[in-house]
């Protein structure tokens, strides 16, 4: 699986073989087909992977997913370098993971990528003890998950901005797109009032 | 064409065959091969054919692609009207194009999306009359883009947000989002000035 994530991340998935795989494992490409069946899905199983390693990576350790007594813009910071952590130290498993295959989000493929977004929200959701979010600030969580994957791809391709820094303009992005949600819907205001003030509840 | 770009923004490319596509262009599968040669290629000729369109959109109609005398911020806020205006004429053909996320970017169809980008990129650095900006600069207008197709994704779903508030919302987060850059990178903040006084140079 590790040899599958390597490679998917480093070439186009066309660009890939069982043989390739099985040679970089050191297993027999009989072994891998019994195992996976085919390259599609392999591919499909081993951007799976990714995706379960991300989101164990960012759940907060403490019990329901929230750390103790932990402030919402503290939290939002640790999970932004929990993210960054992965983005490290797994470049390749990320970059499979969110560059997708030639019909990303079309397909099995695109239902992961979906599925990662859908949960990282909730979870950006829950740390933040917000509820059903309306309009503006639906968009503007995803705009910022958004933000967040494209910093992390451009990080990978340039790496010409330090890592602190770069976190610390995503945690000010946050605050600043939700002061801008604030204009046109309240509950926008109350979350970042939550989060500048560091209270919980 | 037409048929195919309505066909592939409904449907996973899986799910359409030849034979849909010819019977909803009214013309036979030998034609439809004749001039595409398979599936995967009139899907790729389907895309780039919704991609020109958006850049043609998009291109304001002044000489060397400025409107005269035009103020930036006014012409950002009238790029994203142009933007909007595309995906709610091309519904299908936008999400067919952009289905792929944020960064969808391998094979033929993910190099589509990321010329897109980058040509996007590129019409929003000329319209700011902005030189090659810096690490912070680059990623803020990176995950701008990121945020309008996202927000744009958003609207076909969801719809529960006037395009004036939204479009209104996605201006404002540019220049909050510059505010941010500005403090790791002083050119940020030049351009925001620019954005706010109004001034072409």
């Amino acid at each position: 699986m590790a040899a599958a994530l390597e490679l998917f991340g480093k070439r186009d998935a066309e660009g890939v073989s069982i043989d390739d795989v099985a040679s970089a494992a050191g297993a027999s490409r009989a072994l891998v087909y019994h195992y996976f069946g085919g390259k599609q899905e392999l591919h499909v199983a081993a951007l799976k992977s990714a995706a379960a390693q991300l989101e164990a990576r960012l759940r907060p350790d403490g019990p329901d997913g929230l750390h103790e007594g932990g402030r919402p813009l503290e939290e939002l910071a640790d999970g932004l370098k929990r993210y960054f952590d992965f983005v490290e130290e797994h470049a390749t498993g990320f970059a499979a993971l969110l560059k997708g295959g030639p019909d990303n989000r079309d397909g099995e493929i695109g239902e992961i990528v979906d599925a990662v977004r859908q949960r990282l929200l909730r979870l950006i959701m829950k740390q933040m003890r917000l509820g059903e979010p309306g309009p503006a600030l639906r968009v503007t969580l995803r705009s910022w998950t958004a933000s967040v994957e494209t910093a992390g791809l451009d990080w990978l391709e340039h790496g010409d901005m330090g890592r602190p820094a770069l976190e610390r303009m995503l945690v000010d992005q946050m605050l600043a797109l939700l002061g801008v949600a604030a204009r046109q819907d309240p509950q926008a205001g109350e979350l970042l009032e939550k989060l500048i003030r560091g209270q919980a509840q």
